[in-house]
């Protein structure tokens, strides 16, 4: 059960990009269980990836290989390959050499990925069995077989398209991404692979990546986990005569736009199929003195168990919401300028509950499935958004009881 | 139901500390909901607060207060008074006056607290008509009494003692506290309230007062938040001959032990009756480079919703605690060089799980409701605990339907 609709959209092909899934055994039941993007020579790929410590061996690997000039996308789903010690590198390495011999490429030229089970030996003999029926089914319309390929605990694949025109050109960018927490170590992680047609030189397509999954996937958090394996990826396939070689253009702007457009509505999906998700929250901070303090406070929100736990009794309970802003950890807020909205419900200012204010108003509010709560700090003029989930008992079965 | 024991202890009188404990209407059937302890003439009161923004109005009259030498202590609960505005500045300082009035000392030697609701008006009218009552009935054997006037969500009444002599006089460090989450902002708060007998200058008190909360009740969490009103009181009654007016002496050593070990059984207590609590887990990090970012990965650990609903299904998914020392943002881990133990039962090392490793082990440790987890970091020598519980159904209950 998804919090508002999530449908795969119909995905144009990108000619030179092609997919495939299959079923390798690394799951139960001949579920798809790895994946596979084919890149044309003379594509570009930007990626940013997990800060975690403990981050999977894949990740390592991906961040060596993906300066020299990436060939395929390999992603097994079941298993993260993550704290194997030296056996997980290993592993790994294996599965890019198996792709690059049957590929005829450098297996430097291959990014792994995996998600699933942490600390759990990689079957890397299940993955390199599959290589060879995985590179036979290659095809351009293979979008949502190879969304479906990388999924755990999703309980749909995730897709988004975004196209304009450009001098006589069509430039499409499409996406698949897949996770249901920020962090399962036990069946997940958050993956995204965005792919254009359109020809950006690295440096730009670096910029590019950075700030959509700036804005984008790393605005969304469900518990406040980030996972050993997070990544995403963008590719741009260099098929397309107009050259993005400036981040100070009206082609940068347009392709900005698109790409952006897509990164948010797949890292939306990931909420909205967050574990146990029964609302769509999005934590809007305005008035805020920099950036980084609207982020602040929106995230001292969003990580409340107090909070999300009201939201999923649909409680208008602005007691907590007041208490996360001022444990947020702002210096010298004033709480008198303060003003905070369940959507265009003023509940609080001047340091208490509004004049204005009833419970029967922001009940109305609290009941809907899709909730703005926005908060003005009333310092500056940074504003930063950010989205979230309730926190329910389904949630708590969820990871609870996963494993038993 | 707590886990383990929570015994409210035999306490010996302090002659000259008085308590009492009356039902004044704020609470529902007649519960006590007003508290108040009387300070002789003479005595030192030291305090830590609530560091949130947002804090209660009682707060900001405290940290006044607490200067202007302290004779009486009142603590209302049932209601917070934070998020009150101007109306909640004078409503306390209404009680205040009323007390002063009625026991003839200025309105400034009275210390007000509240705990319960946020956001709702403090009714003073109630308060002020149970004062004289609450004065009449004043006792130096009323410890329970006054432990059971502060209670809110609490299962049990708290306290904690422990004497020791010193050249012919006995010392007693008397305590109580109250709390069943880090913060419920509809119907608690973490208040603490100790006193001992022994004669302690301004200074000294200052310094145990402070670190005492430190390695208490700034060491333990169920959810991660803080409360508009969380508060410590440490009052040195000034009755023994002998001293305390240095942090370098026997005495001083002495007296820092008892205090601390009261202040830690009080602490402990509420993590004992944490809301939902089905397991008392210690997080000791060992071998950190610093005491603080021993912390950091300690407290990671403990608000990681994965960790503790892993904790809460007795399942040792030892990828969750990995994972959430990896995101605490340690600069340069090495995660080569960091053990996991669960008790004894080594289960993490070289960066993967141990060869010495078996579930069965794992899950014996994990059927336990009191559980260490020990991480050694491998960078230095400084250590640091805290203490915390699972995440349970039973949580997600209480916060989720505590107003419907």
């Amino acid at each position: 059960m998804t919090v508002g609709s999530v449908v795969f959209p119909e995905m144009p092909a990108i000619s030179t990009i092609k997919l495939n899934a299959v079923s390798a055994g690394i799951k139960k039941n001949n579920q798809l269980d790895l994946m596979i993007i084919e890149l044309p020579v003379g594509a570009t790929v930007a990626g940013v990836f997990t800060q975690n410590a403990f981050c999977a061996a894949p990740v390592t690997i991906c961040k060596q290989h993906i300066t020299q000039q990436p060939r395929y996308i390999v992603v097994n789903s079941g298993n993260a390959n993550a704290c194997a010690g030296e056996q997980g590198m290993t592993a790994a390495l294996d599965c890019c050499k198996a792709i690059g011999a049957n590929a005829s490429v450098s297996h430097e030229q291959v990014l792994p990925f995996s998600t699933g089970v942490i600390g759990e030996p990689l079957p890397a003999d299940k993955i390199i069995n599959g290589i060879p029926a995985l590179l036979a089914g290659l095809e351009k319309t293979n979008w949502l077989l190879a969304a479906q390929g990388i999924m755990t605990t999703d309980t749909c694949a995730k897709g988004a398209t975004h196209s304009f025109e450009y001098e006589g050109e069509t430039i499409v960018v499409n996406g698949i991404s897949k996770g249901a927490g920020m962090i399962n170590p036990n069946m997940a992680t958050m993956l995204g692979f965005i792919a254009t047609n359109a020809t950006v030189t690295q440096d730009v397509l670096n910029v590019l990546s950075f700030n959509a999954a700036n804005q984008s996937f790393n605005r969304i958090t469900i518990d406040g986990d980030t996972s050993t394996n997070d990544s995403c990826i963008l590719v741009a396939a260099a098929e397309t005569m107009c050259v993005v070689d400036s981040s100070d253009s009206d082609l940068y702007r347009l392709l900005e736009n698109a790409v952006n457009h897509v990164y948010t509505t797949l890292a939306q999906a990931i909420v909205r199929d967050g574990e146990g998700a029964t609302k769509f929250i999005s934590v809007q901070v305005e008035e805020g003195a920099t950036a980084n303090e609207s982020l602040q406070v929106a995230y001292a929100i969003a990580h409340s168990p107090l909070v999300k736990t009201a939201f999923f009794a649909s409680d208008p309970n602005w007691g907590r919401i007041v208490a996360a802003i001022g444990y947020a950890g702002i210096e010298a807020l004033s709480v008198d300028n303060i003003r905070v909205y369940l959507d265009d419900v003023l509940i609080v200012e001047n340091g208490g509950r509004s004049k204005t204010y009833s419970e029967a108003a922001g009940q109305t509010v609290m009941n809907q499935s899709e909730i703005t709560l926005r908060v003005c700090l009333g310092r500056g003029d940074a504003a930063e958004t950010i989205w979230t989930t309730d926190l329910s008992h389904e949630y708590v079965t969820i990871n609870a009881e996963y494993r038993s």
